[in-house]
């Protein structure tokens, strides 16, 4: 619509006004994050706070992967457990990815399956038991705690996936900010916002917000599974600190409920619509920035692509290796193409790699994103990948390995957006089938074109909106006049279950008393015919 | 706390760097207003998109009492409707609040109470009959719906107060924005999103969100009341016609439910938090703006008052009088005020007006109210004069009279920043303390002064928030992403009854079948026994 006034130019004003708006003096933040791909995420607010004039402080504890100790836009604070179980990462990863795929794969008993899921559920235990004992330590700690409180925080930023800071965060009656997108052991908005399973997907369960009767069956199961998990496997661990130093009137749940404002890693061109909540505000790919130039040597390979282009290839941070015979076999499919591929690849070079590929340790995939000569995207469907495609309009082909991925990939596909591959089928005909269909139907380029111009139209820069609505709780001491406190009813309240009793018997005796009186009338007149007749 | 941005000019930036943006091109908006105060609000934003170059249509009836047929900021559609019932707003309205009274002083019989309501609702129905037959003028007249259509609209912007508009839409395939609060005869919340009746007070009933037992029954009858004469009274008159023009797979209410965008007139300093839906964008104060100077008879007056200040008394534009046994009250009570009083007052001048009362028939009602020396404001609790006394921090005395203002009024007293006299036990004694106590108890003021700064820190102008989303529904054609369909989905699906019923009768009959099983083991172990035993 050439009458219009066109988005991003529009947003482009917007942003960079807000950013040299009037001076900023100085806020204190606690943040509680959680490691790994989350990181890097947080790490990017910590990095746009700390440039915005605001005073960061991190917890860390002293075994963690990716949360340095000295970082020059952050303090920290680091914790060491005892008895800590230190988890390689990508020993965890790869090992726990390579059952998943045998898995799938070759199929398993159900005392096989039930003894893997055991596993995993025994591995999240431990993962949240470790995130409980840095709340032991930390409450526990009183030299530290009345230095943390000395330090005059005016918020604490939290990524609930490991929910610990809430309980300090009560602990020294702060305001708190969430970064989220998953909460315990589900989706965020699972906890906050009213999410009908007729139409939310739940998480686990990859459907659109269109099911038919059986996938709203299997939703409904997945949620009950999701809440057992919660209830049984999570949140015990937080209870019981809660329990101990908070007393019996506190619930952790509360806690989790009672944050100020929910920065939710979700945007409407990806996430299905659904309910939310006025405290939530939506910063899905935040992340994203414009490109830049490549260097000389990535550049003159990209350009000897041509006309055709080129593809990119990259399965994530976490998950560093793939079975030899799936990287051999997408070998063999991309050495048929006349594109060019880049691929980030830190496992065993496939022995029939084409002469187009190139094969890289490292890569600036959201320079080669933005590239004008990218045409498609292979990518495990992780939500930073699908944020930079989506912000520059790349189309997917989506090997979902683990975790969110499946669902993560479905959203693109149900937009007409991407195609996925199943990691366990995946042969060198279908895989490159797949991607040629991606790359000569034009209807996957323009849908994620489309995707592209909605996500870039928005008042504001979802980053900015984060810091926005930090530096909102901090100014105002929280955001009470947007936060619910229904979650305090009890659940037969809150659901007008009892309402609905006192309705149901009222309605019931008065039936009683109107058939009752008709009864009696009747009874009567007849009694007064009787002797009549007689 | 003085560390950190403030809020009110960073918003002043934005809005100005917003506003002065890139170059706009005309869009083309076709307008179904709402006459009364509902105009007022919807003529600013027509205001400001003319403004903003868009070419704006408003289509009015030929009996309209304040959508002109001229101005310089629209063209209009003028339809005149056969047996209009012109319905004289001052007579009306004035007849509608003397009965009201009337009943609420005196007390009145169940069957007189019944015949008020009854007279009620038929003139509720009255109005939509009238406004579905503006439906029925333009869908039927060929030459006006094709020169409709030769026009181009990019979306219709409408109140759905009167809903009519959305059938033009569908007949046009356009997509639609709302600006609303009040929709069929509810609060529209109501229709987009889930809506649990035991925090969110409903239309009519005046609570907060933390209701007891008895006031969450009363909510639920309330909640029912108003979908019966939903159901029974207003949607009829729409239902019929989408069932002529539209055949018996559209229904009216999934029109209403599918617009784009609803622009709410609320905002949450003002309105409990509750369950919302992404597609809403909240505007509540959008028509509030900066003061500018007095006349100078009027500064000179305000002036005099000294160190009292002023009190401001106005009970907006519908109702034009009181009866003389109450405003004689309130003058009185006026009178033993040190401060000086502006009384916005067209009805019989009181005999015992005392000096320090400035009787007026007009007044810049929002330029007096972001004047220093203002004390007070002495309202009906009308959704403008409520939001003017939020922006410009004002506390309250509420005087509520008809419709919402009861529950405008409520919750600015649940916030701390008003005090209601209810006008049927209205005498000089309790007023004038009511009056002195928002004057003297400095909390009134210090909390209306946190909601104001709470308003006004909002990453966008209201007005701002507005024109965006139109313009957003215009670039894109819509706003599908950011809107569910599930109310498109039967009721028992949509409330899963289906699936708790299938997933119960699955549990009965494995239940069924263990118990089975148990029972014919019994059963064969016993009889096997028993031989052994003889």
């Amino acid at each position: 619509m050439g009458r219009l006034p066109e988005a991003p130019l529009l947003l482009l004003v917007v942003t960079v006004s807000f950013l040299t708006g009037p001076d900023v003096h100085a806020g204190k933040i606690l943040v509680f994050p959680v490691d790994g791909s989350h990181w890097v995420n947080m790490n990017l607010l910590i990095q746009n706070l700390h440039a915005k004039g605001h005073e960061v402080t991190v917890v860390r504890t002293a075994t963690s992967w990716y949360v340095k100790e000295h970082a020059p836009h952050y303090r920290s604070i680091t914790v060491t457990l005892p008895q800590a179980i230190v988890i390689e990462e990508e020993e965890f990863f790869v090992n726990f990815l390579m059952k998943m795929l045998e898995i799938k794969k070759e199929g398993v008993s159900p005392i096989g399956f039930m003894k893997f899921y055991w596993e995993m559920l025994n591995a999240l235990s431990n993962i949240h038991q470790q995130a409980s004992r840095l709340g032991v330590e930390i409450l526990e700690n009183r030299t530290l705690l009345q230095s943390i409180r000395d330090s005059r925080f005016d918020v604490v930023l939290l990524d609930p996936g490991l929910p610990v800071g809430v309980l300090v965060a009560h602990e020294l009656k702060l305001p708190t900010v969430f970064n989220v997108r998953w909460i315990t052991s589900g989706e965020g908005h699972f906890v906050v916002a009213p999410s009908p399973t007729s139409y939310v997907p739940t998480s686990g369960f990859a459907a659109t917000d269109k099911m038919c009767f059986s996938e709203r069956v299997k939703n409904m199961l997945f949620y009950f599974l999701n809440t057992c998990i919660d209830k049984l496997v999570v949140c015990p661990h937080y209870d019981r600190l809660v329990d101990k130093y908070f007393g019996p009137d506190v619930k952790f749940y509360h806690l989790l409920q009672g944050a100020d404002i929910w920065l939710m890693r979700v945007d409407f061109v990806f996430e299905f619509p659904r309910p939310t909540m006025p405290n939530v505000a939506y910063i899905g790919g935040f992340q994203c920035k414009p490109s830049i130039p490549l260097s000389p040597e990535l550049e003159e390979f990209v350009q000897s692509s041509g006309d055709h282009g080129f593809i990119l290839m990259s399965l994530g941070t976490l998950v560093k290796g793939l079975p030899t015979e799936i990287t051999s076999e997408i070998a063999a499919a991309f050495a048929q193409l006349p594109q060019k591929v880049i691929w980030r690849h830190t496992g065993e070079r496939p022995g029939n790699l084409g002469n187009n590929t190139l094969l890289v340790k490292w890569m600036p995939q959201n320079d080669l994103l933005g590239h004008p000569k990218v045409k498609a995207f292979v990518a495990h469907g992780g939500t930073n990948g699908v944020y930079e495609s989506i912000y520059h309009g790349v189309p997917v082909i989506g090997i979902p390995l683990l975790f969110d991925q499946f669902e993560n990939v479905l959203r693109l596909e149900a937009r007409g957006a991407a195609r996925a591959v199943d990691a366990t089928a995946l042969t060198r005909q279908n895989f490159l089938e797949a991607v040629q269909d991606v790359l000569h139907n034009p209807s996957y380029r323009s849908n994620m074109r489309r995707l592209s111009a909605l996500h870039r139209d928005q008042p504001l820069r979802p980053l900015d909106t984060a810091v926005y609505w930090i530096e909102f709780v901090m100014r105002h001491k929280g955001a009470a006049h947007l936060r619910t406190e229904s979650y305090k009813m009890p659940w037969y309240s809150y659901y007008s279950v009892d309402v609905c009793c006192f309705l149901l018997a009222v309605l019931l005796i008065l039936k009683a008393a109107v058939v009752g009186s008709v009864w009696f009338v009747c009874f009567r007149l007849c009694r007064r015919r009787k002797p009549k007749q007689e």
